[in-house]
């Protein structure tokens, strides 16, 4: 008999579309709660996340409204202890899969990761020079195994859960020429990394990812790029 | 019939006691290789860890000199990917517990400590103000179970590991003064953590780490407070 989860999430944030991949990819039972992230709900830090962010979760305890969260159920954060504990309560799952190894891989791509937000923001919403997201997502190709459809090889892991909800962000915001830097930047950067020979093994990575189930039952394209175009609308540089 | 593992690494480096404790809690067979981090082997970076940092393993493979290491061992690199890589090689020990909510409170202590370093250096080695350090300190005990031995309970886990590694060299080079801030400044703030009322569970939590078989024998205090006293002894604030 398993416990209640409910997961705090929001479409917009790719932290959040990390945790509801996985849940996805396992099948799991939940109960989803919508958190406006800009009018977060009073109750929230107090009686969820002390962080104030998304994603975080509500494991255990009675069955509740979402919105009033019961004091007895376990109060996880943290997108990347979420992707293992989504892992842990679904050992059958090839999630992350049962070879030491194979799970060692998965976490050092997910570590590898942790260079990919910082390089982005520094060139959208900084103008900084692109450099550093290039070469974050190439050496991100560089851990891809070659003929394998997903990172760590032919199953889909926490490693590509992780990864996926980045990458889309990062194409929308770019190909749609989203950012703080001259108009038309944006879109040369996208054709240096979606469209140049350099990232063909990454472009098909990403192909891969985008199309799987669990990712496109949690995105929204339209959303991101209409909230990602007025975030940053009177901010382009001229 | 259990595979080979070595290990580089190196005294000084908190990163890499974090993985020689884990080691040690399992009662792992494994053979250390000592990597002079002045003065590293040409072919560590090629052969071991294109990053060039330790820690790393070398996993599987035949049996051969760690000096010479086998192209067919798999090579592993990033503490926290060993601490549960060690902890995926052994299911049987504690080192993370069985339960999913335990072992999400094992990895969100982690993700906490992750500020620390960051912190510590920013007094230590810039001279900026200690608030952030001891503010970090503070959140991480509040993190700490009241009337339990360690991190997440009565077990020692990888929470464990990767925190007292750092915690052990901060009290070192505070008690001892060594930074670039004025002279008294480090024992000032060592007095304010270690001594204060305020820091009372934390300072009951660091005695029963350091008092840990495992973290002892990774140890070596006088080394450490040698080194730091070298890389700091011209560059105090006068
Ligand atoms: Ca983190």
């Amino acid at each position: 008999m398993s416990k209640q989860l409910t997961l705090y999430t929001a479409r917009s944030c790719p932290y959040a579309q990390r945790v509801e991949i996985a849940l996805a990819e396992v099948g799991a039972n939940f109960t989803r709660f919508e958190v406006d992230l800009q009018n977060k709900p009073v109750w929230y830090a107090p009686q969820v996340n002390p962080a104030s962010k998304v994603p975080a979760a509500a494991y255990g305890g009675p069955e509740v409204p979402p919105d009033q969260p019961s004091p007895e159920s376990v109060k996880i954060a943290e997108s990347l202890v979420l992707l293992e504990f989504v892992a842990d309560l679904h050992p059958e799952s090839p999630l992350l899969p049962k070879d030491p190894v194979q799970r060692a891989k998965a976490r050092f791509f997910i570590d590898a990761i942790s260079k990919i937000p910082s390089s982005w923001h520094a060139f959208m919403s900084r103008g900084e020079s692109p450099d550093a997201l290039i070469g974050s997502l190439e050496s991100i190709q560089n851990l891809l195994s070659e003929g394998k459809e997903f990172a760590v090889g032919d199953e889909f892991t926490t490693a590509d859960a992780a990864i996926a909800p980045f990458l889309a962000r990062i194409a929308t915001t770019l190909g749609n020429d989203i950012g703080v830097f001259a108009e038309g930047e944006g879109k040369k950067v996208y054709e240096a990394i979606w469209k140049s020979p350099k990232f063909v093994k990454l472009q098909k990575y990403y192909e891969n990812v985008t199309a799987r189930e669990s990712f496109q039952k949690t995105w929204n394209e339209q959303l991101i790029k209409d909230r990602m175009s007025a975030r940053f609308a009177s901010k382009r540089a001229t």
